[in-house]
């Protein structure tokens, strides 16, 4: 039957200096290459290995899934990069210091934009240094300035769709290596979880969820592999 | 101007071992692992991008990309991977000691195995512990017992033409990050090299070849990146 395995980034640099990071590009600490190691080898040992591969064009997301995909032996499966997996946009919020932001704008002001389903954070400003409109490898992608969770939802799933479904059709064990609200969106459409509580869903880094699927894609159990 | 950038991996455990290692997986030395980094830091330099990847089932080629992309920021691009971009097959003599099978078979023999261009070493005992015929990464492939180098350019030569020439046909930044014998096929190709001449030219390992092509994926100039 086929599986899905969902891996969220180890720590990644902003993540440890408390920045809102979304499309931004920023490596993995010394923390995540560990947590991205850790889970490949939890995945070698439960003998959960993985057959095809997904991740965002994101080096945090695309390199846990080679430190894991290292540690299980499983480096030489195909794998696909699609932007659609990317994180959230965070809009006029990326790189600002999440401290900083609630100091400035309040408490209040921040939890929305961070946990409203579909309230967008105000837009980056054309020519921002985080501006990743003439990106090359967002080359003939529209870039979003500022994304809600809603918004992220409505790349990803179609990708899903499009991309991810027929392989696990075929009966493999997919991993996909992706991001906290990327994964929101799969979990969302896997658990069916509602508009209000997926906001305050946490997905931990470097944990594989672990996604047991029937021919028609339907869920019939979800796990943490760290929990069996 | 389609461009391929050619890279064998860096030092492997087998390489500093000195046996004889063909298709059996083992991993990069550190100092395999600063020639693959070396070697990407050196693309960003020249600015030499790659925009698509190809590399082998083999841990070394593949780790040796990631490295490598990591190093000029290009972890995103395509990547595709194949057997048939793997080392050639040692046969018999996999896992054994160099300078040991020199002593035992006499250093002509040795050099025939290692240097004639279409005489096979003996072939890999059915049931041996390198005989990977059942490794699940090698499903549906016949996997050979022992390979010439001629074996090795038949394979590789066919997949050259249909999965990479087209993607170079399209003007792409090509990077084939493989073995000693599978670049060596390549290049025979490119270089037009003597059947004689090939099986004694040594590709250095974790030095970015360059080969500039005209429309007809012609050679119009081949270099090493550090050379200008």
């Amino acid at each position: 039957m086929p599986r899905l395995i969902l891996i969220r980034h180890g720590q990644s640099e902003w993540n440890l200096a408390n920045r809102f990071t979304g499309w931004w590009d920023v490596g993995l600490t010394d923390k995540g290459i560990a947590e991205a190691q850790a889970a490949g080898r939890l995945l070698a040992v439960k003998g959960m290995l993985p057959t095809v591969a997904f991740t965002s064009y994101q080096t945090r997301a695309i390199k846990t899934l080679c430190l894991a995909l290292e540690q299980c032996d499983r480096l030489w499966i195909p794998e696909h990069k699609d932007w659609r997996l990317n994180e959230r946009h965070y809009g006029g919020l990326t790189g600002l210091d999440k401290q900083q932001t609630r100091d400035r704008h309040g408490d209040e002001q921040v939890h929305i934009w961070r946990r409203s389903f579909d309230t967008p954070p105000p837009p980056l400003e054309k020519g921002s240094e985080f501006d990743l409109s003439s990106d090359p490898r967002y080359a003939g992608v529209e870039v979003p300035d500022s994304e809600s969770l809603k918004d992220t939802i409505a790349r990803v799933l179609p990708y899903y769709r499009e991309a991810i479904e027929p392989v696990l059709r075929q009966g493999e064990t997919v991993i996909i290596s992706a991001h906290g609200n990327s994964l929101r969106a799969l979990v969302k459409h896997l658990s069916g979880i509602s508009d209000d509580e997926i906001t305050g869903l946490e997905i931990p880094t470097g944990q594989p969820i672990v996604y047991e699927l029937d021919d028609d894609l339907a869920a019939t159990d979800r796990y943490y592999l760290s929990e069996r």
